[in-house]
């Protein structure tokens, strides 16, 4: 059964080492988000990149996934952060995404560090973005329970 | 051989159904970027979400490693344009990213269309984001050479 459609394009003019692009989203979030070779594979110089929108992909989505995981199990979450670092290494002449770390950090009343390492991994299994790289690029989970102050 | 690290977080307040998140990258190129169930899987209403964020991503890599081949085979490209549109389905009760369908149009001149339509394939073996999904997301390619006006 469809659930969504979603969207985005980009224009490139040139070639690869001296052209550039440009990125949109149907959504509207971002419309001119310029795209190079050079702050793709060497300083990002506030641009975005393929890696890094993968990276802010599986992030939001293993939020998102942990929230719904707690939450059916009767854990309301007060507060959920997710950093994503996506590496991408030389393979044998070709550039290639070998692995994301997911830094998932929770302040859940009521829960013990144990059940939510477990709900991490529950989670996981659940996200989309995750299930879309499976055994493809080494996701790694590194999880704690936390109680932060209020913000 | 190393070649990129590039990170995203997302801080997410709340459960899943009301809950609400804000989106950053490393780069600087978004910084608070909201996310929301809603946006995600009814009305995006302005927010990107991680379908959309995967599609970026993929769109973008795409039209690089296009620029790439067509360059290396000695076909300097004018403008390269990528759209990605990625789809999820229910799939016995849970979320899936079934599909991407990449519509790749390109002005190159001296290239021929067939010649145009083997090194989009020969570029999507390449395409690191493409490869990082391969086998669990169809990538459906379809590609067509066009002589656009200068714009």
């Amino acid at each position: 059964m469809f659930i969504s459609e979603r969207r985005a394009d980009v224009i490139w003019h040139g070639g690869f080492a001296h052209g550039q692009g440009s990125l949109r989203s149907d959504s509207g979030a971002f419309e001119h988000f310029p795209i190079t070779r050079c702050a793709r594979l060497e300083h990002s110089t506030g641009k975005t990149c393929p890696e890094e929108l993968l990276a802010a992909s599986l992030a939001s989505c293993q939020a998102m996934a942990m929230a719904h995981t707690l939450e059916q199990r009767g854990y309301a979450p007060d507060k959920i952060t997710v950093q994503a670092s996506c590496i991408m290494e030389n393979i044998q002449g070709a550039p290639k995404i070998t692995g994301i770390t997911l830094i998932i950090r929770g302040s859940v009343p009521a829960i013990d560090a144990n059940t939510f390492d477990t709900l991490a991994i529950e989670a996981d299994r659940l996200s989309p973005v995750a299930n879309a790289l499976r055994n493809n690029v080494e996701i790694r989970l590194n999880t704690a329970l936390e109680y932060y102050t209020s913000s």
